[in-house]
């Protein structure tokens, strides 16, 4: 295709930005009006798409790099850590182990569904200093597909997804806390996942990777705490499926984990949101290249990945938003070779089949940005893991889970609390502080609460924080109240609960520093 | 693939169904956890994933059934109406013309944005009986993918879309109107679109098809409408796209149209719904048969068009009706031939990464069912028209077009009344019965509502019917409330105006016919 080569060889070197990070226009210019301008000019020739051409191109493109990586490696199949290539080698391909911390925890673990792990590594990165009582520590769990690096650090000074949560004074205040943030098993940046090494095969898992559930997740974080001789958890801190996870770890570990923040997260993924991910794994698995998942010795779903970053990025963000940012804007009229100049002489502007509004723009370059970021496999069997979780008691039941007994201990206090003399004030401080009555429970609570609430008895002792956004389309506010009243029906009156307005939708929490960061700040203090 | 084959030939002749009828489990069984089970019991086999190879299984039967047909007719690229043959030759490739009338019109029908198509058929259905003086005119508008089929007729007694709207005493009644639905122009159910013959080539159009609007649709139908002899229309009705035709309708011939209804419509689509539209089309352009549109020689893309009917689902129905109908739960346990037994003994379920959950299965069964009902280039094309639609002056300013003075006629008499003398008191009648109170115009419009306000005016003096459902993500209230405040700012003091409660989204028009059908019925009577 040398046509498409040329044109997209104007683009230049890959620009891999955050996928939050405020949305331009794709580098790639291309006369997406072809389809139309053709029909009416020149009636013989087939219409051109850019949009479809571009799988084509990306495709070609990894076929050449994968070649000359190829001459440079004797054995990739087996290889974790392939050689520097030419762009656009997926970087997860190559992972760069002195920019993070690896745990290798070399004895099996248990798993919820499936005979247990041989063994696995936890990439992870830490903020702050851990005192002398490794009493201070925060563990922090990540959303679906972000890595360990949250905030920049000495080994890896680029920004990280929650750069501005995190620092002296901050939400995350590294003048009291010590922070961890690990890469979930199941992930591709470091941790164990369907693209590592089966060691009892030499092989990669692809998947043949067990189902996971957040628990795992959850208990091989808590391997690295004892690995690392962390006996107490300050807080446990999570978003989105990290919501998920935090939750778990106040679940599991009920004397280790102080307290819990729930942010934009849930109990138990509703059919709704199954749905979205539902579709995000079918277009992703009827990509030819996923080829069952057996890739990693051709190239990956590139094409599928793009389509369901697509779909993923529509439950990220909300209409109110993209009323206020696109609106029903057009990208700028392309430059077209074909044009006629008929247009500027009275016709309309011809709409276009690939991405002509700002908002198709927007959703094409998210998904161009992401699609050779992650691992295919991770999406699938981690997006399963937040779809399976269920903290109803009839849920944890058929997991054959025994729930451990509510807390004991006191509330934690805070660091600044802790240097000075204990006294009745100061353990009736959080109950003052944290105990909301602008939300009430329920009076006529929905069928399902009180099997969750009998679910959610191991965290009935333990300070909560939950927190939602009005606009989430993905973790509906609905949600979020429910995790609150069952909570509370289990006798929890160390329950914080806000809902945050707002036109970000899923995605506040990465944006909405002054609010979001606030109620974390004033709940961990 | 010889298992692939066996195991799907169980299934038996397909059983399309309506993809608003009530859900079943998919016919297919099949062995879905294989993935998880076999990873577990057989760690060195590849696990097989039977909701992927369902693709190449469909691939396979079309690729058998489409040689089958290329054997029985010697000129398949030219020939409209192929021969009958196995299943499952996509049924639109097959019209039956005597199921339906059609209207051929051999005169060149303007277009809003390319130059003139040379000629067009209407595919059309009618019910109920045409009054001498023909001023008892129903025309009907269609979603994106129905037919002209609203309801069953002598000519075809299956049931239609909207069977329990159309009949005596119902919401359209038929001793009272004569009603007209036509297949839309783009459409592929006997109507002209991208899958007929160019007659200027003599080969289907495919994407050299002109792209469309919501306003060519229209004056396509009053091409009809001209043609057997009906100068107006008692009322214009539609739902979702339907209502923006029935608005545009009203719109470009205000005396022609004695009444407007729209049901979940907008006067112009939101980003959130070009999003959903747009991830629809871009997985139905990248599946490799779509071939830039030239896929009517081939194989239709038939995977991409699964993969946006999965997409286009959720957008229809809501997320409170998945919580009561589907919830959480898991489809049967399969009774997989890999089963150890285990799954019985204290082990939980392994979870699939095929559909397991109900709501899976159920998007899944409905994207199965409709990926060979419909022409993938109607879809992309009749998505589009959607997206583009936009009834606020400067986007009306951009087409050129002349707005018509509104309506100088008075609101036209039911028939039940026409026979009657007229009096000042049925001058009145339909100011009192349909100028709501309930809803007054916001106090602080929003900034495009003067636009749409201006944009609407040839629709000042038209009585106008407005019907959201609070449910609707696709077409939300808040785009209800806007037409009818935008409306009401030209003067119009003839809307009635109703929100809708309930579970059912965007889908209600088709299942609520107590409270659609009567707000309709009311409004007409």
């Amino acid at each position: 295709m040398p046509g498409v080569t040329s044109h997209l060889s104007k683009v230049g070197p890959r620009r891999f930005r955050l996928p939050h990070a405020p949305a331009r226009r794709p580098a790639i210019r291309s006369p997406a009006n072809e389809a139309s301008i053709a029909s009416t000019s020149k009636p013989r020739d087939r219409p051109k798409f850019p949009c479809v051409e571009a799988h084509a191109a990306r495709e070609s493109r990894l076929r050449s790099s994968r070649q000359s990586s190829n001459l440079a490696t004797s054995s990739p199949s087996t290889s974790r850590a392939l050689p520097p290539s030419a762009e656009p080698e997926p970087p997860y391909e190559r992972p760069n182990p002195r920019s993070y911390k690896t745990y290798n925890h070399s004895k099996p673990l248990p798993l919820t569904y499936a005979p247990a792990l041989p063994e696995f590594d936890i990439a992870y990165e830490t903020w702050g200093t851990l005192s002398p009582a490794k009493d201070n520590v925060i563990l922090l769990h990540t959303g679906l597909s972000a890595s360990s690096h949250a905030a920049s650090t000495d080994l890896n000074p680029s920004e990280g997804w929650w750069e501005k949560f995190i620092g002296p004074g901050r939400a995350l205040d590294t003048n009291q806390f010590f922070i961890i943030c690990t890469n979930v098993l199941g992930g591709c940046y470091g941790s164990t996942g369907p693209s590592s090494i089966d060691p009892t095969t030499g092989q990669r898992y692809a998947t043949r990777f067990p189902i996971l559930s957040i628990f795992d997740m959850v208990r091989a974080q808590f391997c690295l705490l004892d690995h690392l001789g962390i006996h107490q958890l300050y807080a446990s801190v999570g978003c989105s499926m990290g919501a998920m996870q935090s939750l778990a770890a106040g679940w599991l570990h009920p004397e280790r984990v102080g307290k819990v923040v729930s942010i934009s997260g849930t109990t138990r993924s509703s059919p709704g949101a199954i749905a979205m991910r539902f579709a995000q794994r079918s277009v992703l698995m009827a990509d030819p290249n996923w080829n069952n998942g057996f890739y990693y010795d051709g190239l990956p779903p590139h094409t599928g990945m793009k389509l369901a970053r697509q779909i993923a990025t529509i439950t990220y963000r909300s209409g109110p938003e993209w009323d206020q940012r696109f609106g029903r804007r057009l990208r700028p009229a392309p430059q077209s070779a074909l044009s006629t100049g008929a247009e500027d002489s009275g016709s309309p502007r011809v709409p276009a089949l690939c991405p002509d509004f700002l908002i198709e723009t927007y959703l094409d370059y998210q998904g161009e940005s992401f699609c050779l970021k992650y691992d295919a496999n991770s999406l699938i069997y981690i997006s399963k893991a937040m779809d399976v979780f269920d903290l109803t008691s009839s849920a944890l039941a058929e997991l054959r889970l025994t729930p451990p007994p509510p807390r004991s201990a006191p509330p934690p206090l805070p660091p600044s609390l802790v240097s000075q003399p204990s006294s009745p004030a100061h353990q009736h401080y959080h109950w003052l502080t944290s105990h909301s009555k602008s939300h009430p429970p329920p009076p006529n609570p929905p069928a399902h609460l009180p099997e969750l609430a009998e679910g959610l008895r191991p965290l009935a002792n333990t300070p909560t924080l939950i927190l939602g956004v009005q606009s989430d389309i993905l973790f509906p506010v609905e949600q979020q109240r429910e995790v609150a009243d069952a909570l509370r029906m289990t006798g929890n009156n160390m329950v914080s609960y806000y809902e945050l307005g707002g036109v970000w939708g899923h995605d506040t929490f990465l944006l909405d520093v002054q609010n979001v960061g606030g109620a974390i700040r004033g709940f961990l203090s």
